[in-house]
């Protein structure tokens, strides 16, 4: 359902337009999230405050919100952003990290959905909890695999009228209607620290350069997939692992980004 | 004094049931101290205001209060955090990051040791401002050494009922009673910014998984030590050093955590 | 006009003499901009509040503000440990990140001006945004080069009485009389993220070993192209040359940094 040649396409975008990324994101991720997106050709900014965060929105090409470090100066930087954003009908996309875990936390979820993102990218555990919440789930479940919320995450998506772009071992990408799933990647990625953060910004990267957000978002996740098992193939830990796909995605072509897309 | 049967059993334990741990910390200790616990096998989350924090803190199995970039709000959290855990019997480990240095960072730490640390985790300087400051030190020096240090570590450990970890070329870990020394490590590990306070990490982790603190930070800084020692092997500098680092605690045996301690 | 004598005399002092740098920098180039200082011989130390940051300041051999990651505390941070600085002759350096992009980052840039940095580190464009603000330079350009704007640099250093160091695919470093260019590197520098914060903070460090700001902020720019030039001999990407550049750093010879300055 995803084509190679449209993987190979936002590819090519990302690099020759280097779209504006403002990144809202928490401290662990800023320093992986920004490597990140200038090695796939982006151009990554971090302007959190409500001072500023709703004038940059005006410029960014895509916006993304971050739970992971949440303090309320934030939340009121991340409101003020998403609502330009959508008035602007720029793409953001949220990333609700361990948002089962806190009031807070679910309570930043809620007020940031009615904003309508046009993306949704977490890991199965907080897709399930969100869509719970939403009323499209089953309930919470800490250690939820990809394979057994797709249901779930379609749900969401149709409800909300966005895209769920849910992580893991296998990804899937769906807008309730079509539905995507991406292999590939290396079994030691999960401990790179903040690598689920750095993939929400590189969906909103993609999303600023393709209007079709499922296939943005897919393409997103098929990119990181290839540059991942790239060097996965030299790496011998978590370390090397990490440096290795900086290095692979700036060098990445875009027949090895559409190959991931033709399994 | 330290088993090396002790060490394996940690190293073990971290492995089979990756505690969470809540790591308050500075902004230039995240990256490096959620990489560096995941690599050895526990699992991180940067909780740290006090809107979450003491919720959070009631389902982590050790918490860390770090003063390295110290503001009001991360004060508030980091004492609603430790309150829940000495409330719970959660072990938390605090890290006074250039405590002699500023009239913000004495009255922090003072406000924090109210609450019982499990364990202290700084180096010469850091400890000998704490032990000075409590009555159980002979004066600010910073430039102090772990081995002229010694007796005020064990002065402090015993007037706090505290466990303290003292680190430098040779680690000092003391409850006051029993006192065990490790050796191991690279000379260029101070280089990289922030492993003290990712060592914090390491002992909470540890405090997670075993009910000796003592022992417990101990394994932490035995396992640090034969991991930088593994990585300093093939390391040019403190960049190689930093990834090697993370890639030797991953693959890590527990023989070769073990052998630090039959040094 | 940049003696090599000079930049092997910097790169030593560095060394020996293990200057304490207070970084108030944002919250993606903490880590970085730490790891560089460490790796070049001097002492990183990221105290930003308001409550301990003018105190801090009295220590500091030099000081940097970095408006990065702007908000209202961290401009107070700022404020008052640049008040200090310049109380007390201690050489500062503003970082004046995207200063062009927001209202927010020209009033705070403006309200930082008035305490005369020792040196402005800048790309093209936020130099060229300063000296149109200040009635010396032509208009906003977010995509300047550094040689279409060193008669503005020249003229915002006259006008301020400082030290502008510009940085790029060449550097240009000048005090309005005399002009220092830098020429090395790495075509690949730019993908590492903050490499420009963590240029602006080994500034400070050699500000804070020689007085003439001018000459110690080419030293710098030195010895940091030296540095990344080596690196890049290797490298295969952005995350090598990163680790690559830190290796290099703390194994660069005086003569090696002071061959860059003999072109």
């Amino acid at each position: 359902m995803l084509e190679p040649s449209t993987v190979a396409h936002v590819h090519t975008r990302l690099r020759e337009t280097s779209p504006l990324v403002q990144v809202i994101t928490n401290y662990v991720s800023m320093d992986i999230a920004a490597n990140l997106l200038n090695a796939a050709g982006a151009s990554p900014a971090m302007v959190h405050d409500a001072h500023e965060s709703g004038e940059f929105a005006r410029i960014a090409g895509a916006v993304v919100a971050n739970i992971g470090t949440l303090s309320d100066p934030w939340v009121d930087g991340m409101l003020a952003a998403v609502a330009q954003a959508e008035a602007d009908g720029t793409p953001w996309i949220l990333d609700p990290v361990a948002v089962g875990a806190t009031t807070f936390r679910r309570d930043t979820v809620d007020r940031l959905l009615e904003h309508n993102p046009a993306v949704i990218r977490g890991n199965a555990s907080e897709i399930l909890a969100i869509a719970t919440s939403a009323g499209a789930g089953r309930g919470v479940d800490a250690d939820a695999a990809v394979e057994d919320v797709r249901s779930d995450a379609e749900a969401l998506a149709s409800k909300l009228g966005t895209v769920v772009a849910m992580t893991g071992a296998t990804d899937l990408v769906t807008d309730g209607t079509r539905s995507v799933t991406i292999t590939g990647g290396d079994p030691r990625a999960p401990m790179i620290t903040a690598l689920g953060c750095s993939a929400s910004a590189l969906v909103a990267a993609c999303c600023a350069v393709h209007d079709d957000a499922l296939e943005a978002s897919a393409s997103a996740l098929a990119i990181l997939s290839a540059a991942v098992e790239k060097a996965g193939e030299k790496a011998e830990g978590p370390g090397s692992l990490r440096w290795r796909l900086l290095d692979a995605l700036s060098t990445l072509s875009a027949d090895e980004a559409a190959a991931v897309a033709a399994r």
